[in-house]
Order: structure tokens, then sequence, then C-alpha cells
């Protein structure tokens, strides 16, 4: 059924390579091949944009120093992330309804993301079941992102869901207990064309023609540390607390039992008139002191703004828009060419730095344009 | 007369709930169906608008810092203001006029804002009678605000008309003593296209056909702290100085009796050139020390706003622009959506920051956006 | 002869009174009566107009903060400078070439100045003689401003010149050792229309047909202290040294003799890339430490701007480009125009931010916007 | 054969002074004359142009205070580096493919250079041979600058050369190890129309129809301290690194023997994201502390520019992109009318800016724009 509302919903189809010359152009080009509702609920943001626009406008606010003479080459951006060895310092992040980008879901991003060999991201808000995104994933490593329902013991199913599906880390995203003021998906009237299986056991139907305010509605709004003791708990995976923008929430985090802080405002979708959220992270890694590692997203688009992100504290970083795009301009292969992407880059910035490995990075001073300017 | 006058100027007349995605959109549809001079006025600025500019720009400057894990479910804007009890921390700012956007004047602005069960302050530049705006009101709260005549004994029956019909509180407005340069009503040859009852007895005409600076100049320029002792006083009510944009002057009106202090540039209509006015709130609220309660006024916008008023110090926000906009465009009816607007914007804005109770919001810590650019 | 070429140049010839909404439109009205080339010379600044721009948007980088309560009423503007009474505290500036913008030139500006009664700076590069000025003042008080020959001689011939008129200071110009580079004035080709009669003794030629950079060319480039020393024992007369823009020169100046600082970039017409004047001021101001008075000019548009400055050490301003503007489109009666247009501008800013004196103004307490955004 | 390849890519071939009022417009006129994979190559930056723009930008970060009263007369520019007397602060900076700019390639820039009578700097990268370049440069001084093979015993050979031309120092570009993300020539799918004899013998072909990220690609990447003391030794020249961009690199190349400290960013060609070139140069300065000299590139287009790079601790200023424009757009004519050019306006500056000597420009204060806005 969510197959054929797909069908009239009309995502793109198209699986090939992609030649990126940016990924601001990436949107550009996502936009002329997307339905406008589905393009409009994944590109924008929320009230002004103002936070959307300074997610990346603050990566400008330092600026990378290269060290010359550094005797680098062939810079090496292999790390490891809660015991996963992944090829460069980016994930897919989690994102609702890749259906809306192409009409294979999330099995095209996560066939993508398998290729690539990184670790995917699988939203509760999925358009597709664990099975469909298995025949993508293949085995691949996947974090399973939960939007917690009111009731525990529906939220235990859906646990013990993702557990039998492979997942190794559960990320409990603590930012989004309402819809962000998203005046775009106001305006188009959007509702989502098909349903979501995952959470569909808590919803009053499968998801498919309901508003994002609706959803969102009936997932839990009283998010508490409790609930991270909860997941911790129950499932015996490493919890990974997604929305954190200040020290205290970090520290919160990590004091019941968080095995990770993913610094990110939901790219600038949830809380307009936040700060960017690169301004917010270096602040928050002294707070966590290397005790957990720290993902970061929301506004990395190019090479520069990882290594920017890594030298104030992050240990990884998060994908999402771009990967949308990618996957809308050429499905699975259209993400692998942007991850591709981002690697090639993320090497370029590393040898013009001056840095060697990714520890490299995380060493790396910036330079604060604030003083200058 | 006045009502033939206001025929002739042909203010809007609809009556109906409106739809609002955002305010900024409010004046946009509001300057369509306005008459161009009453627009310019009540849009307006002084001078370069620079003030106005910075009153909405000046929210940036300041990051919201959202707490997750917050344990937030059904956000309470309730909150209570000198005695009286509001369903949500934001009160009608007063305005002269309101004729000039709807042709029920006063009247459908407090029908509007009785509805919705917050405070109404009634302008001493109304254009309609206190018995007028009582059939909009119908015995909800209401304060008067006044334009102080030279003459005292004028002023002695302004009062007491005003606390005959059951005015709370007094504001004194002390930042107008002269109309600001209001160059688009100096360009429009703006004059008002109605007397103005209340005032009208200090006035050498009704009102109707004088321009702003003539009204002004008309009222008393010589405001000083006797004024405020005078009011307290003679009234024996609460007075409220309104305009206040420095920790001395707030000190300085606490000294003399004051019962609040309402800071305030008169929505950059007054002197250009003034810090926005968001910028000079929180260092006033450490020098008032919660002695008397805090009003907050230019600039608000959005939910996010009303946020970070509170949190920088004030105790309730008090709207202007968007509630005439939501009067031309639907009456009394809009009015009331445009309280509803916030209330649900302000309730949206909560959940996300983490805040259960407007208290949590005022010991909320935004984030020092200077600091980074 | 002179007269011929003014002709041919076309100078505007209108004389009448001007409305005036703000002095931003006067140059626009402005460029559409003038010539191009004199358009050009007199509102261009140099190299990337970099300083000129900053001369206008310095002033918001320091906030009014109105005072209320301030018993104020019918503020008065009246002040001294130098002996001189003034009505208001600004004066004409000295400028080259009144008649790029007038048939009458110099006279019609002499004659706006008198009629509003406050002092004319007659420029050693105007385009009448001092009978001619003379007309305009009848017998008003008068400064004259000297860009000094290479031949000391000459000086003393001019200066007793500039005494028999009946100057009563001399006004050094210490920053336009030579022409800044004006690209307007490059690309016009522009060559002044008539003859200089002051400083022709110096010249090559009368300055008729002689480009701006030649004719600096022929004026003095060596000042120093010693033609502040010269001056004053030669003249008698109170010396003003123009062009101050450090702390360090404030002090030479003043202990060398000189009577006042005059504070100026030249309206951004000399050195590109300077500060903008009014974020000198405050500096040069504590180190003068009201020993002599200070005399301020750049920028200044609007009522705010002569508070601003006044605020931040200033004792008066100079009126430049707005007054050939309204020489332009109104002759001697325009200037007067635009004298009335700054005094009730600043009558209202006083009135609004609570000062009744020129002297409670040297008191006020500006804002720092700096720290806020 | 690169000389037919060259006509096929149709180069300008004019030779004539050019008439200059800025040399943003030779930007905009060169664009007219030059083939648009050229003109691209030459103009654009990395990335998103952010760090070449803020190359421009940054010198505004902090203003000239003009001295007056300075005595000054026909200011003097000529100055001292490792040896040469030279007749202004400025030489030219190395620049790969002139002949992507004029047909006389290298030899037409070195004639321009020579002429005026200051330093070429000859990259690896030249179109011309050095016999071809010794026509234009006819005996003066050059310096030049080094691309490192991967194998020591080519770049004795290609030292052993320039050795023998007479370059009387080696730079050492160490921020370019590969080439940054230059996204116009992606776009333009750009490759050389001809080839680089010099650097010929360590590429896989002439150089002719590659990329250039492929010749990056084959150049050295492993740059370390090293390569600086091998370079010293083999040579027994100065030399001179340049790309450096922080204090820590300054003292690393001084600890190793080099001669120069040569601060840039490549013109914002290489690390997009890193700090406008002016903003760091001050705290290298303090950190070089006059041990050797320090030269200076990125962004230089006016006098001011020169004056501000000197007031900061440069002992001279490259100058490139503009350099090439007048190449361009006049041959070597073109070359030294640019250079009389920025003599012009530096001159120009000092005399404003109350400077005699560049000695006096280094012992210059600038104002902090930063503090006040």
């Amino acid at each position: 059924m969510s197959e054929d509302k797909s069908n009239q919903y009309n995502a793109p189809t198209e699986v090939k390579e992609i030649d990126i010359v940016n990924t601001f152009e990436l949107e550009e080009l996502a936009k002329e091949v997307m339905p406008s509702g589905g393009y409009g609920y994944i590109s924008g943001g929320s009230g002004d944009e103002y936070t959307k626009k300074q997610n990346i406008d603050s990566f400008n606010h330092k600026g990378i120093l290269p060290r010359v003479l550094a005797d680098v080459e062939n810079p090496d951006t292999k790390t490891t992330i809660l015991g996963h060895n992944i090829p460069a310092p980016f994930i897919m992040a989690p994102i609702a309804a890749h259906g809306l980008a192409h009409a294979t879901k999330e099995a095209g991003t996560a066939r993508g993301v398998s290729e690539y060999g990184t670790i995917m991201s699988i939203s509760a808000y999925s358009g597709a079941t664990f099975e469909e995104i298995e025949e993508g994933l293949k085995g691949s490593p996947r974090w399973f992102q939960l939007y917690m329902s009111k009731d525990d013991e529906l939220n235990k199913l859906i646990v013990d869901e993702a557990k039998k599906d492979g997942a190794t880390a559960i990320i409990l995203t603590a930012d989004a207990t309402l819809s962000g003021n998203r005046e775009t998906d106001i305006r188009n009237k959007f509702v989502y064309p098909f349903g979501m299986p995952i959470v569909s056991r808590y919803l009053s139907g499968s998801g498919e023609n309901m508003s994002l305010n609706n959803i969102y509605a009936q997932s839990k709004q009283k998010i508490s540390p409790k609930d991270v003791e909860f997941l911790t708990s129950y499932s015996g995976l490493p919890v990974i607390v997604k929305g954190i923008q200040t020290p205290e929430d970090a520290l919160l985090a990590i004091g019941v039992g968080a095995s990770g802080v993913w610094v990110s405002n939901h790219g600038g979708r949830q809380l307009d008139g936040a700060p960017g959220s690169f301004d917010t992270l270096a602040e928050i890694s002294r707070a966590v002191g290397n005790r957990v590692p720290i993902i970061f997203d929301s506004g990395i688009r190019r090479g520069e703004h990882i290594f920017k992100a890594l030298a104030s504290g992050a240990d990884i970083v998060a994908l999402g828009r771009p990967m949308l795009y990618g996957l809308a301009l050429g499905g699975w292969k259209g993400v692998q060419s942007v991850l591709e992407y981002f690697e090639t880059d993320l090497k370029r910035v590393m040898q013009l730095a001056g840095t060697q490995t990714i520890e490299d990075i995380k060493h790396a001073k910036l330079f604060d344009n604030a003083r200058y300017k």
C-alpha cells in the first residue's frame, strides 16, 4: 500500500554515480528531481531558519591554521567509533522518510552506506522495514535511532526488533519531543506519502497521510534521564543521546549511563534561535573530557567542516541532508558518491592542513576569527 | 462624525479567524487591506529605522540553549502579573488609533483580548471611548495608558474616568514626550482620520485631521519623577513607567513608587539610534532585582522572542504591531488568532527548550552569540 | 572669466526654501540638479569609499540611551565656541569650490549661514573672493581655513587678507597634504571649472581647469608643528588643527599652541582605510581632557549623529556635504533650510533623550553596541 | 609545440601601457581579454572562496591612523630585502603559467618587473624556460620558487639550473602539497594548454594538457623541515619558506635555517576556511621578532594594503593576480604599469599617513576596528 502511495508521490528512481563539485549544488540539483513537498520537508528548517543558516555560517567563526613542513603524505582518514572501524570519521545521520528522496527508500541509502563501509543510522521514522533496509545493508553495521512511544512496553518491542536486526547502539533523540516550527511544511500542507512501519505500532495509523506535527505528538514528550537508564538497562546496548547542545546535558547524560554524546540541533529543524551547532561544540567537548565519544552533526557540507568539528572535540560527524540529496540524484550509487566526495575532500584538507591522522586533527589548533572582526 | 470619517478612511471591516504561519506575513497581508496612511503609521519606525530593525535583530544576539532530558510535557504558559492571572505571559500593548486597522476600533481589539483572556492596555490616544471599548472587553481586566496633559486637573479627570472604567493599573508612557521622526508619516502627510475622545479634552480639537506631531506637542513634555508620584498618589493604582531603557531610570522610577518597569523603545518609533530593546533588558533586570515586575515590548514576533525576553528578566511581554495586523485582517477574531498563535508557538518553544513553566524560562541560561562571531 | 566658465559649467541657480525629510534624500535630489563632474567631486570619497561609508555606519557602534522622567521641555541648543554664541552646536565646514553646487558660490552658502546665525568656514580653495563672500556674510562670524603655500611669505599675505576680512580663527587643514585617491574624479577627468582667487597667488594658474591633484601638489606638503606655531604667532588668532584622528596628534597640536582640535577624516575623501571618524572621537576626547574645544566632522547626517558626537567629547560639529546639497537645491535659502532641519532634528533628539541643554548631552552615557553583537 | 598550443589557447598579445584606476577594475578588464579557462584558473580560489574573500576583507579589520603635522614630503618607498635594493617594498609573487595571461609568458612579466627594477619570482611551474625568462629579465634579480620533486636528485638538478640562471634565493612553497579545491577549474575541466619545462623532468609528461590536480600530485607531498635543511645546504642560497600561517611554523622554519618567512595562504587557492592572510600576520611577526625578513602576500590590491601589511610586521609584500591582469592587458608594459600604480598609490598613502620612509610605516600603529563593532 505504501508502495502505491510512493508511486503516486513520484519519488526519483534513477541509480547512478554522481559527479559532485560541492554539496551545495547537490541541493539545487535534488530540488529539480524531487517532488516539492518532499524537498521542502528535507531541506527546510524551522522558524526564520536562523539556526539552520548559522549551522553553516558558524564554521567560519573559526579558521583552520594550515601547518606546513608537516611531513604529511596520503593522510589516513580511518577511525574507530564504539568498536566499529570505519574508513572515515563520518556516518549516516538518522533521517526520517528516505522514500521522499528515492523510491528505494532507506534500503537505497543503506546500500550506499554499506558499499562505502560506514555506519547506517536507522531512524524510527523510517519508511522501510528493518527487513527492507537489510536488503541494502547486507550485514553492515547499523545504529538504531529511537523516537520513544509514550508506552514503554511498545518501546521494549521496538528495541527488541532493532536488536534482532543487529543494531549495535541506540540513538535516543532528545531534542525533538515535538515538531519544530517548519513553515515550509505548513505551507505545503505536507503529509508523509507512506507509512512508518517501525513506529506504526504506537501511531493512530500507519503514518501515511499524517503530518509531522501529528506523528511527533503521538511519540513521547517527557524524555528524561530515566529514559536513558531504561534504554541502557533494557537494551544492553550503548545508548547515545542525540540533540545535546549544552555542557550540562552532556554531563547529565553521561551521569546516567550514556555511552555517547551527540551534539546536534537537528539541522536547524527544531528550535530556531538556538546557536549554530558548531558554536556549542567546543565547550561541550571540554565538559565531556573524552569520557565518551562525541558525534556531531548540523551543517557539515565540506571536508573543512569535518576538520573543524574534529578539531573542536567531535570524534566523528554524521551526514544528513547531503546524503539524501545524493540518494535523490543517484539512489545507492549517489549515496556512495557523496561519501566518497567527503572522503576525498577531507583527505585534501588533511594534507593541506598538515595532519596525517584523525588523531592529528583532534590536536589541531583553530584560529579564533571572533578576535579579529 | 468620526464615524463618517472612519468610513471615508475605509478601514477594513472583515471579522474572521486567520491562519497564521508567522507574524511577518501578517504584516504583508495587512498592508494589502489597510489604507496606506494607516498602514504607514502603524508599521513605520523613526529615522533610519535602525532601532526598529535592531529590535528584531537583537534577539539573535543571544541563543536559546535547548535542555533535553528535561522531563517536560504540556508546558504551562500561565502566569500572574500585578494580581491578574493570565493564560500566557503576554498582554496587549497600548497603541493609538486602532481604527486605522479596523472599523471596530479599540472595541474590536478589546473583544479579541477579552475572549483570549489576557489584559487590554487602553491608550489615551484611543479612537474609541471607554464605553465603546467596554463593549468589547465585557468586564475583562484593563490597564490605562496615559499621555499626560500639561494641566494636572485634566489629568485627574482622565484618571478618574479610567478608574471608573475599571483600570487596575496606570501605564505612564515616558519615552514619547514628542513624536519620533516618522518619515513615512511625513511623506504621507498623515493625519488621524478620526478623533481621540479620551484626550480631546486637552487638545485644541478632537484629534481628527490632526498630525501626530501636533497631538504629541499638545501633551505634556516635562515628565518627571513627580508625575509618577502624582499618579500613584492620586489614582491609588499601581503605576507602570513605560519606555525605560536604562538601569538608572528603572531605579529612579522604583524609588518614586512605580509598581512596574516597562522596558521598551516604543517599537523603534521614538528615538532612532537607541539600541535594540532586547539588548538593554538584561542589565535593567539586574538593577531591578525582582523588586517590581518588568514588562517588555519592541520586536516580539515569535515564541522564541518571548522566551528570550523572559530568560533575560521580563515577567511578561506586550504585543503591539502583530495585534493590529490581526485586527486589520480579521477584526476581534483576528486578534484572538494572533494571541492563540503566540501561545501555541510559545508552548512549542517551551517544550523544545525543556521548560515546563514560565518560572523555568526565567531561570534558563541563554547563549552569548557575541562571544563567537 | 571664471564667471563665464561657471556659466558653461551650468551650476544650479534656483533660490528657494526646501522641504527636508532627511539629508540622505538631499543627496539624491542634488544629484539630479548638479552637473555630474561637480556632483562626483562633492559626493565622492577616496579608494573603496570604505572610510566614507564607515563615517556614517560607525555612529551605530554606539546607541543613545533615552533618559525618561528627565523633566525636559523645549530643549536649548545654544552653545558657545571660541567666544562665539551660536544657536546650535554646528557650523559650516570648510569645503572647496561651492560654485560646483550653485552659481552664487560661497556667497550663497555664506548668506544661508549668516541668516541662520552660525559660523562660516571659508576655504582657501574658495571659488569666490573674500569680498564676494562678505556679500553673503554681512558681518557674520567666519573662520578661515588654510591650505598652506610652500612659501611662508605668501602664507602671511593670505593670513593678512583673511584677518582683514574678519576671520576670528584659522583652521589649519593638516590631513590633506595631497589629494586623496578620488576615483570618481579620475574617471570624470574632473577639473575645477573656475579659479580659486584666494590661493591663486601660489598656484601656477588661477585654479581654473586644474585638477585637484595638481592644486594639492602645489600647496605645502611638509606640514609640521612649526606651522601651527608660525600661524599662531603670526596671526594672533586661535589656530584649530583639522584632520586629527589620534590622541597623539591632538596632544602634539595642543602642545604647540593650537586653540582647538578638529577631529575629521575629511569626509572619507583623503586616506581610505582610516577608521570611521566617530570611532576615533572618544579616545581623542579623553586625551584632550577639555583643554581646548573639539570640533568634529565626517558623517553627520541626523540630529542623532550630533548627539552621539557631543556625548563622545565633541563641543560642536561641522556640516559639509548636506550643506552643499542644500545650496545646490535652493541657494542660500536651501542652506538655511538645512541648518534649520538640523536644529529641529537635534531638538527632537534632545527632548526624547532627556537632555535639556548641550551640556546635558555632553554628560550623556552612550550604549556600547559592540558588547552585544 | 607548446608554442602552437599557446596559439590555440589564444592568449592576449597586446603590449601597451595601461591606465589604472584601481586593480579591481583590472580584473574585470582582464576577464574580457583572457580565455575563460585561463581567467578562471588565475582569478579563482578554492572551495567557497571564503578565504580568498577574507584576504581582502581582513584588511578592514585594522584602520590606518593618519598622523598629521608629520613633516613629510616626497615619501621614500625604497627598501632592501635579502641584500637587494628595490624601489618599493613589493616584488613579483611566484605564479604558475603566465602564458595563460599573455603570449609572451613569464618573459613578458619578467621584462616589466625588470624595467621597474624589483625582484622577479620564477615559479617552478613556469611555462617558459629560464632562458626565455632571461630575455625579459636581462640580468635583473630573481628568486626561484620550487615545487619539489619526490626525487631529491631531480630537485638538485632543478636547483642547479636555477642557480646557474642567477637565482639569489630559493622560495620553498610549503602550503601546496596538493591542489586546493578549485571548483572553477573543475567546472571548466581546465588543463594547462602548454608544458612546464622546468618541472617537466619529474612529470609524466610536459605538463601540457595536464590538470592542476595531476601535476600537484606528481610533486612532493611530504615537505618537512628536512627539505628546508636540504635546500639550504645544497643550494647555499637563502631559503624562504612560503605559505606560513602560524607562529609555530615560522619558528620551525627559522630553526632549521630558513632565511625568510613568507606569510601567505596562496591567495585563497589552497585551504579554504583558513583565516584571511592579513589576520594571521601580526602574531607571526611577533614570533619572528625581526630575526629573518617577512614577505607577505594574499589580498594586496591597494597602497593601503601594503601599508597595513608593513605596519603589521611584513618587510615587503608580493603581488600576484594584479600583475597577471596587467600582463594580460598590456604585456610587459602592463606589468610595469601595475608596479608603477602601486608605487604611486603607496606614496600617496605614506604622505597622507604621515610616514616618510618604509621604516616609519613599520612603526606605525594601526587602529583595531574589532574593538568598535
